[in-house]
C-alpha cells in the first residue's frame, strides 16, 4: 500500500489499513464481542460484562504471577494468549487503542512454547509465554511501520527491532500492536490513519501519548505489559492516564535500533524505549530480561550496565534501609489540578510518619527554562520533516501536531553554530539542576545559574546527603480532555535531563471531592490555560499517578524506592466512594 | 594581556607570553642548568649531564613507587617537587614542552602535603605528592586559558577544572602547563605563542599532539603522570611517540568541564581528558583516584561506572585467566612503516608461544569511510569559529591547521539535517564495527555495509567467543618529521566508535635494521605519502609504540590485557644496539 503522489487520497489508505485491522480483530478466536451501543464515559467494566470469567482471570493476573504460572505450566502460553488478544480486540473496539492484532503469529508463537515446555520441562526464558503489545513504530518484520504518518503506510520493516528480538529471546509473544499520534510528538494520541485513541477511565479524555495506544490497551487490561517510547513524557504520560507503571529509563540502557520516526539522526534530546505495565514487577521483569542479555555486544549504543538487583538503598548501621524522598509538587510555573495535589499529599502524610523515610521539600529549579531548551532542541530543522511529510500524503495537521511544531515559539531551523550553542546549555542546565539536587537538605550551595557546563565545587559525601528520589507529578493534572494536553513540562524536564523516571498509580480516581480553587489566581498564561481546564466533573475517574525521579543512570534507584514507599503507606489507595 | 583588535600585534603578544615563561623557569631553584649549544639529535640523555644524581633517581622513579615512597615518608613532598621542576624547566628548553611553571604554587602546596603527612602520619589521598602536569587548555584558576590561540591569551580561568580539583583531592601537586598546537586539531604541537615543540628522541620529529608537550615533558622525564585531551589521537600520539603510556578513556568517563577549545557544544565526536605516564601503573592510579571520587554527582555529564579493580579476563575451568587479542597490523589504506610492523611482529611472534593467550587475526573494516565521517563531524560548522578565532588576532594559520581545516576535504559548514545524517552514518558504522568485531574468530556473519543503525542479529556468546582486545599501531609510522603528521585514522578510528585504546612503548626504537621496502607499491596518494616519508635514518631514536583497543566502556579491559600481555612477552623488549 503507497501514499498517493499528488497528495489526494489519504483517506482511502487510512480506511484501508482501518480495514485491515478489522480484519485482524475478526479473525480473533474466540469472537471478540460487539460491543454494546450505549456506553458509559468509564469503559474500564465492560470486559466483566462481555468476557468469560477464564479471560477475565488471566488478563486480571499480574505479570509475575503470569510468569510464575506460565513457567509451572499451570497455564498455557496458548491460553494466556488468547484471553489476552480477545480483550485487547474488545478494548480496541472501545477505546481505538490497535493498529493490529496478530493472531495467527502469536497463536503459533505461542504453540512453539507450549511444545517447547512440555518437552523440556524448563520455559524458554524469564518472560516465557508473557504477552507483550508493541507500539507500532518499533519495527516487527514484514508488517507495515509508518510511525502515524500516512506517507508512511506501506513501508514494511525489514527485520524485527532488537528489542523485540531480545524480548522474544526471553519468551515473550508478541501479539498486538498499538496507536500513536501524527509525528509521535503528541502526549496524546491521534493520527489521520485510525483517528483518536481515549481514555477507557474517561473516553472524553486523552489516554495520554506518544504511547497512548499501550496505555488504553494495559488501562483496559488488554496487556500486562507493553513497549512505549519517549522524548517528552510518552511513556509516562499514558502510564499516568491510564492508572500503570511506566519507567522512562536513562538512554542508552535499552535498544531502540529499529524504530521508525522522523529526526532518526538528532542526538540532541535522545529518545528511549521502555516499559509500560499493569504492576511494578512487569517493569523490573522488561529491564532485567533485556538487560541479562547483555545488548551492548551487539549495540555498541548502549552502555553495558547490567541490572542490579543487589539493593541500592543506603543502609544505618543496623544495616537498615533508609530513604530519603524530595517532593517537589509543584514547578512554580503551572500549578497542578487539585486532585494531583491530593495524590502528592495523601502519600507525604503517610511517609511522614515513617521512621526509615525523611521526606524533604524539593524546590523546583528553572523548569521554564529547561523547556525553553528541550523545545529548541526537538526540531533542530525546524520541523522540516515532518511538514515534509505530511505534505508528501496530504494528510491534515491534528491539532497537537500544529501545537508542538507550527504554534511553539521556540521551533526554528537551526544553524550547526545554533545547535552547539543550545547543547552548551542543555549541559549547563543539566550541571546547575545536579548542583541543586545536591543542596536540597544540605547546606551545599545551589547553582548561581545555568550560563556554565561548570558543575563547580566538590561535595564531600554530597550523595548520602541529599535525597535519594523526588516525588512529583506527571502532569499538571490526570488525563486532560482531547486536545488539551499542551504542558509538558512535568516529564519532559527528566527527558532533558535524562534521569530516570518512574510513574504510579496512587489507586485514586478524580472525584468530585477534588473542588476547583475559586480563589486562585494563575501565575501566567500557561497556568491559566490549565487552571481553567479543570473542574471535577470533566475529570471525573481519571486516575490519580505520580512520578518518582533518580540520578541519571540509576533506574534501579527509582524501582527499588518505590517498592519501599508502596509497602511504606500501603498502596494502592483505596478510593473514598 | 589583551590581543589586538586589527590584528596586529600578535608577535609581541607571543614574545610576552614567552617571557612570562622564561621567567617561571628563572624562578626554579635550584637553577634549571643552561643547555649545551650544541646538542645531539637525541636529546634524553642531556639531563644525566646535567641534573644531580638525587634529582634524576626522583624523576626516574615510576610513578607507583613515587606514591608509596611519599605515603611512607621515604621522600617529601617538596624533594619530589623539587627534582620534577627542575628537570621539568631543563626538558621545556631542550623540546620546548611548557607553557609555563608554576614553582610557587607546587612548593606551597607541597609544603602543605609535608606538613599534613608529618602531623597526621598519613597521606592526603591515593596522589599524595604526586606531581601532575597539566595540558594548558585544562583550566587553573587564576592563569592564562588560551587553548593555544593568541587571540585568547588573556583569558584567565575563573576555576581549576573539575578533573584537577579531583587530582588535588587526591593529593596532587601541579607544577608545570605543557604546550598544544594552534586549535588543538593537529598531531603535532606548534602554534605561534610559542613556537614548535619537538620529540626529546629525535629533535627533527615531532612529538605528536595535540597533547605533544606533556608527550615531550614525559619523554624527557620531567614529569611521571600527565593529563591530556584526545579527539583523534590526542593522548595517544604524544604517548606514542615520545614512548609513554597513555590511555584515551571511553567518553563520559572522566570529566571535562573547565576546558577551553573551539566547538564546546560540538557533541558529534565526543573529546575526552586521559592520563599519559611513563608507566602503566601511572594510568591506572590516574583512574581510580579520579573515579572512586564518584564524579558522576557533581557533574551528571559522566556514566557512574566505577573503576574495576576485580579481574575481567575471562577464565578457564581451572581459573586460569584467558586472553584472545586480535592483530590488526595495517588498516588497508595506509601501511605502517618497517618498524611498526617490527614493533607488531615482535610481540605476536611471543604472544603465540604463549598457552593463555590466543592471536587472531582482525582484518581492518572500511577506515577510509570511519575517517571520512569523522572528519566530516570535526568542524560542522566548515571551521567558521577557529578562522574567526584565528583572524582575530591576526596569527598565521600553522602548516597542521591548514592541513585539517583548509585542506581537508570533508570539512563543510552542515545544515542540521546534514548533521543528522552523518550521525545516522556514525552511528551505522559503529554497529556495523560492533558485527564485525564479533565476526572476528567465529561463526558469526561480519556486516552487510553500514548504511543502517540496525546491529542485526542476537549473537549468542559473542562476549566469550570474540578478541577480548585488539593490538594494533598508533599511527603508520613512528613520530614523523615536522608538519608530515597527516594520516590520523590509526587513531581516529576509535574515536568515531568511542572504544577505549591504551598506547604502550615496546621498548624498540626506530634503527638501521628497519630498512626500506624498496619494492613496495603504493595504494594510493596517502600510502605513497606515507611510504616517501620513510628511511631510517630519518626516524632515528624514534620510539616504537603499539595500541591495545577495547569495547565501548571496557576501558579496565585493555588495561589489564596490556599488563598479561607485558608478562607474557617480557615487556619492555631490550633494543639490540
Amino acid at each position: 500500500m503507497a501514499s498517493t503522489a499528488n497528495g489526494s487520497g489519504w483517506e482511502e489508505i487510512a480506511e484501508a489499513m482501518q480495514r485491515h485491522r478489522a480484519d485482524t480483530i475478526a479473525a480473533v478466536e474466540p469472537t471478540v464481542p460487539e460491543t454494546p451501543t450505549e456506553l458509559p464515559l468509564n469503559v474500564t467494566g465492560i470486559p466483566k460484562e462481555l468476557l468469560s470469567e477464564g479471560v477475565l482471570t488471566i488478563t486480571e493476573t499480574p505479570t509475575e504471577r503470569l510468569v510464575s504460572q506460565l513457567a509451572t505450566q499451570k497455564l498455557t502460553s496458548t491460553q494466556v494468549m488468547k484471553a489476552f488478544i480477545q480483550r485487547a480486540g474488545l478494548a480496541s473496539k472501545l477505546v481505538n487503542c490497535c493498529t493490529e492484532l496478530l493472531p495467527e503469529r502469536a497463536l503459533e508463537r505461542a504453540k512453539y512454547l507450549d511444545d517447547y515446555i512440555a518437552e523440556k520441562k524448563s520455559p524458554v526464558g524469564p518472560l516465557h509465554g508473557i504477552p507483550i503489545s508493541v507500539k507500532e513504530h518499533i519495527g516487527m518484520k514484514g508488517l507495515d511501520l509508518n510511525a502515524g504518518f500516512v506517507a508512511w503506510v506501506g513501508n514494511i520493516a525489514p527485520d524485527d527491532a532488537i528489542i523485540l528480538k531480545l524480548l522474544y529471546k526471553a519468551g515473550a509473544v508478541f501479539y498486538a500492536r498499538t496507536t500513536e499520534p501524527q509525528t509521535l510528538m503528541h502526549l496524546e494520541t491521534s493520527n489521520n490513519i485510525y483517528g483518536v485513541t481515549v481514555n477507557p477511565y474517561n473516553t472524553k479524555l486523552t489516554p495520554g501519548g506518544s504511547s497512548g495506544g499501550e496505555g488504553a490497551l494495559l488501562g483496559m487490561r488488554g496487556s500486562c505489559l507493553g513497549i512505549g517510547s519517549d522524548i517528552g513524557g510518552s511513556i509516562r504520560s499514558p502510564s499516568a492516564n491510564n492508572g500503570l507503571f511506566g519507567l522512562r529509563p536513562t538512554a542508552f540502557r535499552l535498544p531502540f535500533a529499529g524504530w521508525e520516526g522522523t529526526m532518526l539522526g538528532n542526538e540532541s534530546i535522545i529518545p528511549v524505549i521502555g516499559p509500560l505495565s499493569t504492576s511494578l514487577e512487569g517493569v523490573k521483569l522488561f529491564m532485567k530480561s533485556i538487560l541479562d542479555q547483555k545488548p551492548w555486544i551487539i549495540d555498541p549504543s548502549l552502555v553495558p550496565m547490567p541490572w542490579q538487583t543487589k539493593s541500592q538503598l543506603r543502609q544505618d548501621a543496623n544495616g537498615k534501609k533508609k530513604l530519603r524522598v524530595g517532593v517537589l509538587a509543584d514547578d512554580g510555573i503551572v500549578r497542578p489540578h487539585p486532585p494531583i495535589l491530593r495524590g502528592i499529599n495523601s502519600i507525604i502524610e503517610k511517609l511522614r510518619s515513617h521512621s526509615d523515610i525523611e521526606v524533604v521539600d524539593f524546590p523546583p529549579y528553572k523548569s521554564d527554562e529547561a523547556w525553553r531548551i528541550i523545545a529548541s532542541l526537538y526540531f533542530g530543522d525546524g520541523g522540516s520533516e515532518e511538514k515534509e511529510v505530511l505534505e508528501r500524503s496530504g494528510e491534515p495537521w491534528r491539532p497537537m501536531s500544529n501545537f508542538i511544531i507550527k504554534e511553539n515559539p521556540y521551533v526554528k531551523a537551526l544553524t550547526v553554530p545554533e545547535l552547539w550553542d543550545l547543547t552548551i546549555q542543555r549541559e549547563g542546565y543539566k550541571a546547575a539542576y545536579a548542583t541543586h539536587w545536591n543542596s536540597v537538605g544540605t547546606d551545599f550551595p545551589g547553582p548561581d545559574d545555568y550560563t556554565s557546563t561548570f558543575p563547580g565545587a566538590l561535595l564531600e559525601g554530597a550523595e548520602d546527603k541529599t535525597v535519594d528520589v523526588l516525588l512529583c507529578p506527571v502532569g499538571p493534572g490526570c488525563a486532560p480532555p482531547l486536545d488539551c494536553a499542551r504542558y509538558w513540562s512535568y516529564t519532559a524536564q527528566w527527558n532533558l535531563l535524562d534521569y530516570p523516571a518512574l510513574v504510579f498509580p496512587t489507586g485514586l480516581q478524580c472525584s468530585s471531592e477534588d473542588q476547583v480553587d475559586a480563589d486562585y489566581k494563575p501565575r501566567n498564561e500557561k497556568d491559566e490555560y490549565n487552571y481553567k481546564l479543570y473542574d471535577p466533573k470533566t475529570y471525573i475517574d481519571a486516575p490519580i499517578s505520580l512520578q518518582l525521579v533518580g540520578r541519571r543512570y540509576h533506574d534501579e534507584m527509582v524501582v527499588e524506592p518505590l517498592e519501599m514507599i508502596i509497602q511504606a503507606v500501603g498502596l494502592p489507595f483505596q478510593q473514598s466512594p
